[in-house]
């Protein structure tokens, strides 16, 4: 199976190609960009050398369709929507890693993304790919998740599909390293700002609320609003997610932790960790993995559940390859079962 | 005037050192250690040379009540209780950096720290020295609050004590550099398990639980339990605390700030932000202000209150600098309105 | 091919269960180690779960050579030549990535490393393992050389047996970040210590100097001694050395490019930068890669080589692994040419 | 004594409010910068809320000379050139912190910055103001040094003019933390770039390279070039040097250690270590000391100095207050003897 990847110059692109690598049935056919043309990917990335050394290519959608099986778009919001329509339109098999396709409800990317939206007919072809959940393989277009959505989403499933917590009671404090926010440099991005430091930004205004509402009230209507805090720690990769819910009733630990395990038993990347022990970054980097660890106070009655991952993986490049191999037919593990890298 | 540090050798004491050479009114009269005793302490602490070269002493209380006017303990949990005790008895002035002399409860200490306590009849003598809330100048024991505390605690007095929020609502969530575990090293302290990483520990299990508790339950007798997270996050110095509570009634961003701002319109250590600016660590680090931040989300109802200190200053030595400030009648800041290292 | 593990608990043994985990013919049969004796692996260290469940077990020398066909060391200097001796005696495959087999002059082990030295007879059957120098790909046992040393011996080789450089003029400028320092707990591992910081230790009295001036002197027996600088930097894995060496008569970056190119271009681990470009940590980390840059100030006549590595792979793991691959015929880059964890 | 500060939004201009609000005689007048005229800097820089409430003004010189006593420029190279022009003319004091008036020789300048120099007249007038070393407390003009010019000058000065080392064998390492490089945000200054690095850059090009050059000359006129490597590592402040110089005949540590002793015995700042003992930037963090410790190898002759200052103080703002000291007469440690700030 041959693949394109238009957009490579980003962190998700460059971490689709090292993925892709080890994926014993993919070969990656063709890189692609709208800057950079004619240069060797080697050449602006030296990591890659001896590993990678395909030329950068414009973007030509006829030809990648007649080359390759599937393309990623690793582009930013705004423009996977425009890159992509030639795709759309022909029926091709398109995993985009942006927001352009995600958003369901007309309106709802202009509010949060402030840009033009792409057309609703094709936003209504993608399926949304939180790989666990999705419930269309054969689907052609797949808006992959965001990484803060992914964690929230794997972490709140098991107990809002059971109606275990109040509906307005749900907070989502996520922190993310930096490589979440992308290579543009910036003053929040430069490093004197960032080590040492730790900064809360888009106070309940971060994009992913919306695609982690919208996907919360398919599984329970009555939830109307979220909290959602987002801030910097200064690591490169990682995002580590603590979610508060109250508890409609009494629970145990015990049966916090059977409910998720039962959950996710057939699931290979989401990890439940042992009573009274917490994920943390290390265990994940590197790696498509996201581990939950699960906590109950009785006397606030409130659960909590600690979710880590990395956000170049399970939350972009990583959950995008799992979703390559469902629409594929393959295992959903196929190639990406690598050891996170530890220490 | 002239004091005396015992427990010198830790990261408090070193505190006490650096901000008590800028105090205009205070001297160090002499250094007092557990070990490493009649060795100067900028042989053991190089960065001191040429500015303390004061030799490491015994702890002998006679002489050091002889000789000065007031002991800081900078010792941990455990010992200052027992170091203390003759000072106390002699109603000398002193003020303890540690857990021992917090908890009124009998039975309290020993639950949270898994030690005998000190004696009840000291801990009653003690004043709680949450320095802007403190009632007593007089007091000669000042048992200074817990980094976590300070924050806490300075974030929600305005808000319990105007019982704006739904008591069994408090979520604090914590997360701390690792000047606040202290010097011993330990797997958990390693620069690799540190460094990229963000680990959750002692989940509702940390021991300013009962301290916050306690404080909170003066101002509002009904509030019984709290829940209360605490992480540690790759820096050295700093805390920041993201602390969620259900508003009884709808409230804007502008009168919670109208509210805080009056509260603490005559405590120079305690900085609003304004309205949708959220505090860092970069903008407290070395000195002793506590900077708040405050949004509302009417979605949820719920008010989020960000606050930074650093744990050394402010949620230590500077604090303590600051009770000693109110105990002698100095203007409060004195000594302590020195710029944060910037940046 | 099946392989067992001995000293798994340490940096160097997980990551070879990483490493040997993507090896197409190489398969882990078993970990042991001598404490964690029959707890799993992923118990442990959380981070492998479901990458790796094998049980930890006791050292039997008669089991592993009987179930598996060759055997990796992990073990820290003066552990791994009592744990070897059996396999030795059996002339049993054994690649050992301590200090324990490395120095062939007696006495040196004991000046060094301030330790009873292994069997002089075993040392003697040992292959010093840099394994772009390697000329016995019989031998049975392999000491694999130390990060440090892999390193600087690859930047100096071809200039070395050239003899272009003064011999009386090798300066070794070493920065590594912590996992160099293995996973013990210390006052200078505290991250306290680490972060934002940089220390100079051992100098001139590290224990890859005899190594380094062993295999210098076989190729230039006029080498009477170095200069070897080792710092700690804030980082978790990889070294950068900057190397300095006094040009016997004039040359230029643009022979000096061509000198390394052609020395290296059967070699797809070393990677000679770009004239003007000088490699950096990110892009080797996670890789086997020794990636290598180069200049010349006419000025003083001295050229300067910058070169990186991953101190768990090229400066332990990977090169073990490659070493494997040289003693098993396969070819020397198998399993190990994935891309580099970037950014 | 009052100062204006022209360049007020760099981190020089900056950590100028931060030292000299702790200045006994001196008070900062007026805070004057090309962009944000009219902002109250604390309303910029939320850290000096409290400390520093002064307004931003526009740079006007003929008010800036009548209401104070002395001006700093904190403004880049090229900028200082121009702004300073009117103070010089009218001999008014004037520290200047960029290097526009630090290189005599015609044509350096122009070569090194690639910029159109200050008017040689000017330069002509200025002292290079390294403290340690001044020779004409009287001169109005003051061309503070660079921040590795100082560390390096610092650690020659002993051993070249008592001509102990060969001339042509002069190695300068250096390492700095990013707030070396400004706040400019740029691909090399994005925290992704930084953090879990090093990087080699400006190889032999750095522009501290003449200054450094010009003043050894003038200790030895022998000295024709020098080695000079700069790194970036990832920390906020200080900079390391490790430097290398070949003796011209054998000599102890001890000789070295009493040789740089005695030179500094009467220099409050430069703080020579214990033999076996080298400085890490944790002990000078914060503040105006340059720490050095010294090696010596018999096998290659080589001397090795380490040194380390914080790149703000030291090699900026602190030095600056410290030559500001000297021309008026005050003691040169005045309102500079605080403790760095540790850990």
């Amino acid at each position: 199976m041959k693949v394109a990847i238009i957009g490579v110059t980003g962190y998700s692109g460059l971490e689709l190609i090292r993925l892709l690598s080890q994926h014993p049935e993919v070969e990656i056919q063709s890189l692609h960009s709208q800057s950079m043309i004619n240069h060797k990917i080697s050449d602006i990335y030296p990591h890659l050398k001896n590993s990678c050394e395909l030329m950068i290519k414009e973007i030509d959608s006829e030809v990648i369709m007649n080359e390759t099986d599937l393309v990623f778009l690793g582009t930013p919001s705004g423009v996977s929507a425009t890159l992509g329509q030639p795709f759309i339109e022909a029926n091709f098999p398109l995993i985009d890693l942006s927001g352009d396709f995600r958003l369901k409800t007309e309106g709802a990317y202009e509010k949060w993304y402030g840009k033009a939206s792409a057309p609703l007919e094709s936003i209504h072809q993608a399926e949304y790919g939180l790989a666990e959940e999705r419930q269309q393989p054969q689907v052609k277009l797949i808006a992959n998740p965001g990484c803060y959505a992914t964690g929230a989403l794997l972490s709140l499933a098991p107990l809002v599909k059971e109606e275990l917590v109040q509906e307005d009671s749900l907070i989502i404090d996520g922190k993310s390293g930096l490589s979440g926010a992308g290579k543009v440099p910036s003053p929040s991005s430069h490093a004197v700002s960032v080590m040492e430091n730790m900064t809360v930004y888009k106070m309940n205004q971060h994009q992913h609320t919306p695609e982690i509402l919208q996907q919360l009230q398919q599984w329970n209507s009555e939830i109307e609003a979220i909290q959602f805090t987002t801030s910097l720690i200064p690591v490169t990769r990682g995002i580590l997610l603590t979610i508060y819910a109250k508890a409609k009733k009494e629970v145990s630990e015990t049966e916090l932790f059977n409910l998720f395990e039962t959950y996710y038993q057939e699931k290979p990347f989401v990890r439940i960790q042992p009573i009274g022990m917490y994920p943390d970054l290390k265990q994940v980097q590197g790696s498509n993995y996201c581990d939950i660890g699960l906590a109950y106070n009785p006397g606030t009655r409130l659960i909590t559940i600690v979710c880590t991952l990395d956000n170049l993986v399970k939350g972009a490049a990583g959950q995008a390859i799992q979703n390559l191999n469902i629409m594929w037919g393959f295992p959903e593990e196929m190639g990406l079962l690598n050891s996170p890298v530890f220490p």
